[in-house]
Parts: structure tokens; sequence; C-alpha cells
């Protein structure tokens, strides 16, 4: 949504849901065109997207395959590209560490050097997140600031962690100093600006500091480092859409976006049926609600057709505990297309619907890639869906006199 | 395609064909509303169309009609608004003239003035390209220099020709010096800034040595100038895509486009087969292709309506030309829309297929206007046909972390 356009939101007592089923979009084959959506059986999405709008949404642009972060972003109504999220800040986001607008982060690999230093394994032989936690717990007592600039250091899982420094005037121009490649050792962090190379040298710093004090671990003895960031404040769901905002998500990733722009963070579960006990629990404390269901995504980056089709169906049989809620306004869709032919994210556009008592019902009757087609809403960029959102919720005034 | 997304662009062993048949979109009439695309019979362009994704492209926006060289721009994924070709290097580059970004070039026509200088042929009577040829050696050897700007004269043909003005600091903003009619004098340049005042002075100096050295031609003794316009080099598919990329076409100015953007251009050959020949022949050398094809676009312009259907039918027989290439991808498309009942290029979107592997297949059965306004690329600019080539061929990676 156009920020130019935000002093139009005006704030009522209608509930939002935005359903991002992750990686919902697919492909066919010549010999079979029907996506996994278009296999799958979903009388509840259909008999939904009769009542509903329905359309195709563009994550970034077309042809452009987003990351988690920047595809989310979109979804919220952030121009994923003028709104870039680094690798580092999304993990750190991701695992609660607070940030200010003066923090570095970046995505720490603890891997394994030979005596030459060179990689041997670039993942410290599947370190388990309890040497994790301890190294990181070593090396945050002894290495706290460098140059001046405090330096923390947080477990995530196994062998990952992330690094943050806190200063004035660091920038991110930072090159990754994992190679990729196991033989050769770590590339060295170089900076591409002056604010940059300040950056780095702190970095060769840590690194030098770090690798001193882990000599005799015997898998974890080096580090790589990668999505190297800058982060900075985005103005929240409060601030942009007057929205008090509550996310569901079981995966880390998402809970550190929703995190980013304000959201109030469910505590962790691993299942959609217990996110949508979340949903009904917390339904009346919050206007906005961001639910992510993953599986549809890992089945599709497993290339597992089949399992993507049961991970829809899964979705439309507990549907009805969103419906049941009769939400002012229910978005269901996805935040990019995962073809189980690809095994990865696609540039592909995503369906979706759009269900509120001012939707435009179109003739679409069947919840999927080819029906949307035809959809009242159109082909549109995924930044315009919360702007839709508002509208059909009644949250946005008129625009001109 | 967004030039902060050029990083993402990477290498593979893909081969892409981009085949643009020249004004390929029309309109019908309330009594037969069928295009000429619909009524033709096209069932090579049929089943492709079955076995492709299709959608409608606009080429600059909606209402905009592009001239040719803004329409290939967008086509090759540059933006034709910011990157306005003016219609001296249009004509320049067409014929193989050497730019730098220090030139000004400007086409010539040659006319007849009376006694009192005024027009009374705009056409100097359709002077032969060897008149022509022999007037630009004249002129070439008598006119080298104005101001310490060098200048040079090259024919394209008949009566037109080519100045290039060479020299720093040089404005564009310069009147064309033909009144498009008769019995008046040729309107003097004039300079709306004062670096193309500079230009405007050269202009007038070159206007006067000319008419003075052309005093006693029968038919060509003066000159009308227009598309008074700086050359500026532009990012190359090279070094925006990765691309190593040959192009086919048999008239002069989208040999010249194609030129702009760093193509190798090949041979000239002036037959539609002949060009397929040629991309069957350079196939293994390149990795992409555009192949242009003319004649639907002249039919358009004579208000043949029959003659573009046979045109366009002649393409759907040669088709398996290219088909059987079996390109990682293939689009065919229009730089434009030439309905014959206009007789002009036109605003009108144009019909696109884009034939791959990771395509998404939908329920389109037919190439045409019609058809695919279901198609499952919806209605896109023609700006984003080449990030979507790209994407289809695997050489865009994923945005953002």
């Amino acid at each position: 949504m156009d920020p130019r356009l935000e002093p139009l939101v005006s704030k009522n007592d209608s509930k939002l849901i935005l359903l991002v089923a992750d990686g919902l979009g697919g492909i066919g084959t010549k010999a079979d065109r029907r996506t996994e959506l278009e296999v799958a059986s979903t009388p509840n999405l259909d008999q939904l997207a009769k009542e509903s709008s329905t359309g195709l949404l563009d994550p970034v642009g077309p042809g452009i395959t987003p990351g988690s972060g920047a595809a989310h972003f979109a979804l919220f109504g952030y121009n994923p590209i003028d709104n870039l999220i680094g690798r580092g800040v999304l993990e750190a986001a991701g695992i609660g560490v607070p940030m200010t607008d003066q923090s570095i982060a970046v995505r720490i690999n603890f891997c394994t050097l030979d005596q030459h230093g060179h990689i041997i394994d670039r993942r410290a032989g599947r370190l388990s997140s309890e040497d994790g936690q301890r190294i990181c717990r070593l090396l945050g007592q002894r290495v706290t600031s460098i140059k001046g600039f405090r330096t923390q250091f947080f477990p995530v899982k196994e062998h990952r962690a992330v690094l943050l420094i806190e200063g004035a005037d660091l920038g991110d121009a930072v090159n990754d100093t994992d190679p990729q490649k196991m033989g050769v050792p770590p590339i060295l962090p170089e900076g591409h600006d002056s604010r940059s190379a300040k950056t780095a040298a702190i970095l060769i710093e840590v690194i030098h500091q770090a690798t001193a004090l882990l000599r005799d671990e015997p898998r974890a003895n080096g580090l790589l480092l990668r999505g190297i960031s800058a982060h900075r404040s985005y103005r929240s769901f409060q601030e942009r859409y007057a929205l008090n905002s509550y996310a569901i998500a079981s995966y880390p990733m998402y809970r550190g976006i929703a995190s980013l722009v304000g959201m109030t963070i469910a505590p962790h579960t691993d299942d959609l049926e217990a996110e949508f006990k979340q949903l009904r629990a917390a339904y009346r404390d919050y206007d906005f609600f961001f639910v992510h269901y993953k599986q549809t995504d890992a089945a599709g980056e497993d290339g597992d057709f089949s399992a993507k089709v049961s991970a829809i169906e899964r979705l439309d049989r507990l549907l009805p505990m969103v419906t049941d809620l009769h939400p002012d306004v229910l978005a269901i869709t996805g935040d990019h297309s995962t073809p189980s032919r690809m095994k990865q994210h696609s540039w592909h556009p995503v369906p979706v619907l759009l269900n509120a008592e001012t939707a435009r019902i179109d003739a679409v009757t069947a919840f999927n890639e080819q029906a949307c087609l035809s959809g009242a809403l159109g082909r549109f960029r995924a930044e315009d869906l919360m702007a839709l959102m508002l509208a059909h919720a009644g949250r946005i005034s008129k625009f001109g006199a």
C-alpha cells in the first residue's frame, strides 16, 4: 500500500484475518496441467470462493521469485524491493533478538577447519544445539566489544547462530565469508564502502578472536558469516494501518518477519489445528490476525506433489475453525508458489480469495490457479492486498475531494 | 525489468527465443468482432498455446501507441519512457553508424526548393539511392567540421540520409525543420536550452553550407532535418541479462534497435523462411535469439486485412522450423498492434505466449486476442517479458532472504 494513502486509514471494530498457506501456488505438466490445488479436494475453500472475490497475486513482480522475507513483506503491504530485509536481520528477528537502527545482524554457521584453516565441514559435523548454545555462551563472555562496538552472540539451532554488532555508522555492504565449498579457507569480509569497511574490520577481529577461543573445539573451530545486514525500523501495523495485530506461525522466520512490523507473536505451536485454536483464543483481543501454514511449502520443497495435495486438503478440512468466527474480512492466499515439480520457490502468481460483506462476488466456484484467473480481483501485486483488506473492512476513507 | 533486480540474473546453458510478429494485434468491427489473428487458420500457434502460458501485453501502457523503437525497447526489458530513443539515433543505428555518448544524430530528408527557398517536393522527386549516395559523399568531403564539431553524412535510401555531429555538451532539444507541407520554407532549428542552442547553431551552419553546395542539384537542393537526438549508451543484453544475443531482422530499423542493446546482427535477408534458417544456423552459438517478422505490420499499415491474415498464416506454417529446435523458452508476441482497420500502429494490447517446461499451462487453446484474455500470464507490461523469459529459463535467482 502506497504510504501516501495511509492518512486515509481509520479504525472500526472489524476483524481481519490473513491466512497464508506458504508456497501455495503450483504448476502442472504438459501431460496433466493441473496444479496441486487443482487436484486437491477442497470443498470448504471452493464454497468460500463462490462467496468471495478471487484473483491472483504477484509476490514481487512478473518473473521474480521471492524469498520468504520479501514475500511476506509484500503481503503485509511493504514494497519488497524498497524494503529488502537481509538474512542476518531475518534470522535475528526469528529468534527474538531485539534490534535498533544501529544493529548489524550476521548469520553465523559454525564450521570445522583443518590445521591449514581449510573448511572440512561447513556445518561443523551437525553440531548439537546444546554445543551451539555452549559455544555462543563462551564467545558472548569473552568477545563483548570490538573497537568500541558491542558484540553479542545468540544460538539459533545446531550449527547456526547470530552475531549482533551495535554502534553508529556501520555499513552492511560486506560479502559473505562462506565460499560454499570445502577444502578452501573462509573468504575474508570486505566492505564495499567506507562505512562497510568499518564493519568488515570488526568482523575480521571477531573471526580472529573467536577462532582463537575455539581452537580446541573438535568440530566447531571456525565460523562462516552470511547475510551481513543492517536492521532498520519498519513502521508498524499499528502506525500504518491502525491495526492491533497478532501473528500465529510455527516457524521462527515468519514469527520474526511479523515481529519486524510490530505484530504480537503467539506462543509457539507446531500444528495448524493448534494455530487455529490460538486464533479463536485471541480473537477478541486483536483486530488483525496473520496465520501462517508452513506444510504446503514444505511439501513443495520436498518435490512431493501428493504431500502438498494432502497439506492443502488438511487446511481445507480445518477451515471451518476460521470461517465459524465470521471475520469481517478473510483473505486466503500464499506468499509465493512452490511447485512440487520445481522443488523450490517460484515466480508464478498465487491464487487469492477475499471474503467480506462488501466483496464483489464473481462467478468463480473453485479456489485454484485456473479458476481464479477469471476472478473479480484480477491479477495484482501482493503489496496491494492490505489496502484491499482494509477497504473491505470499511477502514479506508475516501481519497480526495 | 527493474534494474535493481539485475544482480539476481545468472547464467546457464538454456536457449531463449523471442519471436516478434510486428504489429500482430488487431481489432474487428461491430459486425464481425474477429481480428486478423482470430480469422487466420493457425494450427501450429494454437497447439503451442495449448502447451503454454498465454496473456496480453501492453507495449507501453494503456492507451499509448508506441513507435517501433519504443515498442522493441519495451520488449527488450528497457522502460520505454525512461529510455526514449530519438528518430535520428534510430535511423543511424539502423544503417550501422557507430555512435558515442557525444553523438548527435539527425535524420535528413533531401528536398526540392524553388527560387524563393520554398519547398516544392519534400522527397526531392523520389531521389534515387545512387543520387543520395553521391550527394552524401559530396557533403561529407566538403562539410567535415562546423565550429570545431566533426560532421559526417551517411546515405540511408533514396532521399533519406543521416547527419552525425560529434562533440561534447551538445543538447538535443531542437525542433524538426520539416514544416510537413509545401510552398513554405523549412523551419529554422532552435534550441530550447543553452546546450541545444549550440546544436541549433551548428545545424543552421550545416544547412547554409550544404544548400550552397547543392545549389545546382536539379532535385536535391535542400535539406529537412528531423529527429535531432543525442545518442546515449544503453546497457547491453550481456551486461543486464548475461545473454549472448543474436538478432535476425530484415528491416534496418529493427537491426538498429537490436544493435543499441548489444545484440550481434545476422546478415541481411528478406524472407521469414531465410530468417528461420539463420536461426537454426546460429543456434549453437548464442543464448538468446530475437527474430523479427515484418509482414504482419506491413499488411496492417496497408489496411489489408486479408494480407495480414495471410502473413500470420505464413508464420504459422513455418513455425515448426522454430519449435523443432526445442528452445528452453519460446515467447511469441508482437511489438504492438497494427489493426488493418486503422492502417497504423495502435495501443491495443498484444497476445503473447510463453512456452517452457516451467510455464504454468492454462486452459487457453488458441493464440489470439480473445483467447489469451483468460491466459495464465494475465495482462502485463511488455517491459516485464524479459524477466518472465529469464525466470522460465531458470536464470533469475531468488530475491531477498
